[in-house]
């Protein structure tokens, strides 16, 4: 949703474009579906899965409101294709929709890595595909498990690349925010490091400790009984879809095996500790953890509020976007909200962005200027 | 609690045998006189604390009804002391309130780790005193966060070692049932190779996840503030109590270091795996990984009833208790309450146990049989 007071010049935007494709419709895609239908008042949401018992009870659950019998079908005349599917199927899929679909069409995904498709796909099909991946976790699979608050809160990650048009850019923008999610533009090679750190580590991690403690248990089940409540923390996630993850954490390999390797030096350190009787290690140990965690906690429970308006002059052609995206995501500041005007058609426009607090508003208005463009901050009424 | 219907001679012993000391009134002890007072009926409970501060608190809040100078001052005249203190520190501890306490007095501890304070005491010293570890987790210390019902439903592991006394065996069974805790008999050993493995491990690896994310994020705090749900329930136990910690890690350095092996090893699986592209290892590692935790959760669902008393005919001298616990343990059978018929004074009584399921019973009836004790079997209705 956009902050409030948001005045209508720089709104999200909130085109839809026409019908809306849901390509792959499990969790996330029937979620998506769901969330497209009630949140952001689509009328057709189309849906296409190489399971046809999965697309009839999308269909039966008003995920979608329309059954597809291939990605083709759904993508014709779409507005906006968004594609669920493994990872490893997302290129050739995202080449069938951009082929299938017409040239105002945006296609964008869910995956959970993002440098494979960015780098599959080819600066011509860049221009129409941005890529997407909200963070959302459910453990279970299946449109049965979809709901449409499954992205409300939720950081949805946004890779556009240089190529990739500003209209489209800020549909996808608008739509995110519709759908209850959080737009961050980040670079898909580190957004791939940091969910090897923040997600696939943490999956490996926690299925190794569930196999180690299958296998070693030295007491059985009845003392396994008895594993509290941080064995039940750290292993939640142990095991979530083997097919699904199979093929996430292969994607990722090469950010998950340096991920890998620096958890195993990590817990070298406390082995040595530990076999040296080294106290005072252990507590400074302990102690950095917790100030570790202290920070990351404040910073996901910083608010998002406190908007502040960043108006930019821009030449309306590919890559402005992007550029400025990138700038201000190097300096750890985030896009809430984006927008252009006036019509995309026009040759010189604004891009209007929303941050969070005075101090980042200056930042962003100081990188913005250095490359050049004229700007102008304000605080969101 | 004791089972529905369990009747008069297989009942909960609910002796106290005098007032109850606490010695160390944080979270732990805390909450322990709060369910002593509360739960146990206890009229008196001692607190002692090397923190005035602590020990004013402790009686401010009603967790205890004295504060006491001194662990010995606590003891003197107690039916039970309790110790609730750092693991490096309980052999001594026990010591002073064996010393200071009467011939009849229990004393037991709430420490994470147990095979260091059993191996501690002498076997004179172990007559009175058995180890007990109730497994509650809670990141927050202090006698601020304690509350009367942090112990209901948790596994209450004891250690009685072969001189335990029969009669403060059954006291303390009695005692942690009525405090709502689970009571599971353990060898030491065993109790600490598992608390390593679920408990000490987990709490190592979700610190090293920590200080890895908050050293190597390439993306800085705002990209952080994205870390999905899995990241969060690894990491919630992170760098908990640091000085405890320390001292517990340490105190199980042995067991914990072949855990840190095991996990380390089966971490370089995963990289070998991901290093040849082979998705069939991955998928099998995440579906052994789902088997695994479903098993251990189908196990932790279990429920407690279907209750079964075995009665056995046992001569009343130390090691009988603790010989039937141990056999019934190696089969990962549990006792879940325990009782001693007629008075203990006598030289040759009933000892009654109650296990889960008709086909547990059956196996218990066995293999107490073979040790040559007559044993008898029946449904508590």
């Amino acid at each position: 949703m956009p902050p409030d007071g948001l005045d209508a010049r720089v709104a999200v935007g909130d085109r839809l474009g026409g019908p809306v494709a849901v390509v792959g419709v499990g969790l996330m895609g029937g979620s998506l579906g769901l969330a497209l239908r009630r949140r952001a008042g689509a009328a057709e949401v189309r849906g296409a899965d190489p399971d046809p018992a999965a697309l009839a009870a999308a269909l039966e659950r008003g995920a979608v409101t329309r059954a597809c019998a291939s990605p083709e079908e759904a993508a014709a005349g779409a507005g906006a294709v968004f594609l669920a599917a493994p990872v490893g199927e997302l290129p050739a899929l995202a080449r069938r929709a951009l082929a299938a679909s017409g040239e105002a069409c945006l296609v964008s995904d869910l995956g959970s890595t993002k440098a494979g498709v960015m780098r599959g796909l080819d600066p011509r099909e860049r221009e129409r595909f941005i890529g997407g991946h909200p963070v959302s976790g459910a453990a279970q699979g299946g449109v049965e498990g979809a709901r449409e608050d499954l992205f409300a809160g939720a950081t949805w990650f946004l890779t556009p690349g240089a190529e990739a048009r500003p209209e489209l850019v800020e549909r996808l923008y608008g739509l995110v925010a519709r759908l209850g999610g959080r737009p961050v533009a980040i670079d898909p090679e580190v957004h791939d490091r940091l969910m090897a750190l923040v997600s696939h580590l943490p999956h490996v991690v926690a299925s190794a400790l569930i196999h180690q403690a299958a296998a070693t248990a030295p007491a059985g089940r009845e003392a396994l009984r008895s594993a509290g409540p941080s064995f039940a923390d750290l292993t939640r996630v142990a095991g979530a879809n083997p097919p699904l993850w199979a093929d996430i954490l292969l994607d990722n390999h090469e950010a998950l095996v340096a991920a890998l390797d620096e958890q195993s030096a990590r817990l070298g350190e406390v082995r040595r500790a530990l076999v040296r009787g080294d106290r005072d290690w252990l507590r400074s140990f302990m102690e950095g953890a917790a100030a570790g965690r202290e920070r990351l906690r404040a910073a996901q429970a910083a608010p998002a509020a406190d908007a502040w308006r960043v108006v930019v002059g821009i030449p309306n052609h590919p890559g402005v976007i992007s550029e400025i995206a990138t700038v201000l995501g190097h300096a750890h500041i985030n896009i809430e909200d984006l927008a252009l005007s006036p019509a995309p058609a026009d040759a010189l426009g604004e891009l209007g962005l929303v941050v969070s607090g005075a101090e980042t508003a200056r930042r962003a208005e100081r990188l913005i200027a250095e490359r050049g463009y004229a700007v102008s901050v304000a605080q969101v009424e």
